[in-house]
């Protein structure tokens, strides 16, 4: 835990949160049950760390004067990290998707210089599932699984009303397999569900396809959106104009989605599923909707299915999630 | 809660415990910590469900004899039934394992009425785990995973020191996806774990092995053995015989075992596995590791596997677990 100032409990304490992606940085700024009074959006730098940190207070600070205030105001920030962190020394300990990356860095302290704000540092995925759990679509619910469909394909999991992390490791859905000895996965593994549901290896596969002369409009759209990557956008203008190597990945994507969730649910028998994550969250209730017809196949009580739901907090709600996170400082000596 | 007769709480109190499977019935007379202090086996009648009750009956005489006391001193008894039941009713809700089945069966009371103590009904895997988590295997983690590898593949999860039942069905992780559109399973679906490592899906691929003219010693043990199944001690024979057969749909049931209690660590980041079941207890502790090797490639924390065990109760984990049931009874008003 770290502070960056001596910051006095207000009335209605506002609190700053960031998710850090490897692609952008989401800031919110919002009060103390997560409803956002600000926020605001910038392109993580490509050019090292001290950057990102500009980037990162720069973000927070447009969030804040949308949300009439200024980033020392604040009660707390909190950030979701893409890696593992030491929260209580500050260290962001590993993030193989920031630019410059050397080894451990004190992202709190740093940050929280700039902000003149106490920083706490905790994991993106959780921060996004605690603000599904408290506002979202989990909010219903005492126990249910996070699906967080994007470049890769994360997890969570809210049991008995809390979350569950295990020894600190748990919710790696992307590596529930799917296929033993099947697909090769990004982790180096085979058979994973991110192998065949991660954006990543979907879209490598996509060019894999289209260098063997597979007719497919989904680079056009990259090229006509101004994208270097095949996006969620990209998928989701290709599906709609039903360009067919898209529908066939995503057909795949959502059969090996299926085959995961349907196995957690076996296993657990939870009451609810929540899609979100960058693609998660771009194909909505439609494709959330599918993935539960992939899952039910699967289900060893398919009478009582799990409700699934897509995420209502989007892309902001690892920002949110992360806003909360810096709610700890509240009634603790910092 | 059915009551089969008001019996006293006595210094040292001793509970009866019957496990009730397809094929036989194991019973213990045990104390309030599952020390056994007596137990008996007798095969399960085919001819319908009174005659299964007097086997119950029989079967725990025995063991109270061999405890030195009679069933009616038993401060209580528990059932592990091999299907879904109404505890509070005392119902016996469905069994398709048990002959002439032909709906709900008031076990606790019949069982009751023979015995002279009060009979509570419980599930027979999640006997099992408790009576591992609170004597056995388990006893030294917080959260574990069971492993009972019979003629199905059975499951059970610790978590946090308790079992974990979700909305009741939780625990199937028989039914864990390994291979999706892979090996047909005794549930209807497609590739189940239990389509690969059950013992009953391996008979039958060892019979059609056979049938197509391959070798294999495995059905002239079942015939020296008696027997007219595969059962665990004729898979232990060929395999310490090298019988090829045998090795092979071993090491193919060891891969899916590996790929799916791979998937569950990888999701909730458990501290053990404990590998029970009549396969499980007959191999022993060299498969248990054989079971860990296959779970390693697909971890995503490699450097931090959860410890591999055998079940230390055996196959009278269940009726162990069940003696514990019965104690819900002390402390109460029957």
């Amino acid at each position: 835990m770290t502070s960056g100032g001596g910051v006095a409990a207000k009335q209605a304490a506002l609190y700053g949160g960031i998710d850090l992606g490897g692609t952008k940085i989401q800031a919110v700024v919002a009060g103390a049950r997560g409803r956002v009074a600000g926020d605001a959006r910038v392109a993580t730098p490509r050019d090292g760390l001290p950057g990102v940190v500009t980037a990162m207070a720069q973000a927070l600070g447009q969030a804040a004067a949308a949300a009439g205030c200024s980033t020392a105001q604040l009660a707390g920030v909190g950030v979701g990290a893409p890696g593992p962190v030491d929260a209580d020394a500050g260290l962001l300990l590993s993030a193989g998707n920031l630019p410059s990356w050397d080894g451990p860095f004190p992202l709190a302290d740093a940050l929280a210089e700039r902000v003149g704000a106490p920083v706490r540092l905790g994991n993106d995925v959780q921060a996004a599932v605690e603000a599904e759990n408290r506002m979202g679509a989990g909010r219903p619910y005492r126990s249910w699984l996070a699906v967080w469909w994007g470049t890769g394909v994360g997890g969570g999991l809210v049991l008995d009303g809390r979350s569950w992390v295990g020894r600190g490791a748990a919710g790696e859905l992307g590596h529930v397999v799917v296929r033993a000895g099947g697909a090769r996965c990004p982790c180096g593994r085979r058979g994973c569900l991110e192998a065949y549901a991660g954006r990543g290896p979907m879209e490598e596969r996509a060019r894999r396809a289209a260098a063997r002369g597979e007719k497919t409009r989904l680079f056009r759209i990259m090229e006509r959106q101004g994208r270097g990557r095949l996006s969620s956008g990209v998928w989701a203008e290709a599906l709609e104009a039903g360009d067919p190597l898209a529908v066939t990945l995503v057909e795949r994507a959502l059969g090996a989605l299926g085959a995961a969730i349907g196995s957690v649910v076996n296993l657990l028998d939870l009451e609810a599923v929540v899609i979100g994550g960058g693609l998660g969250s771009r194909l909505g209730q439609p494709y959330a909707e599918r993935v539960a017809d992939a899952m039910l196949p699967h289900l060893i009580v398919p009478e009582r299915p799990p409700a699934v739901h897509v995420s209502e907090l989007g892309d902001r709600g690892a920002a949110i999630g992360a806003s909360m996170l810096a709610q700890v400082f509240r009634g603790r000596t910092l």
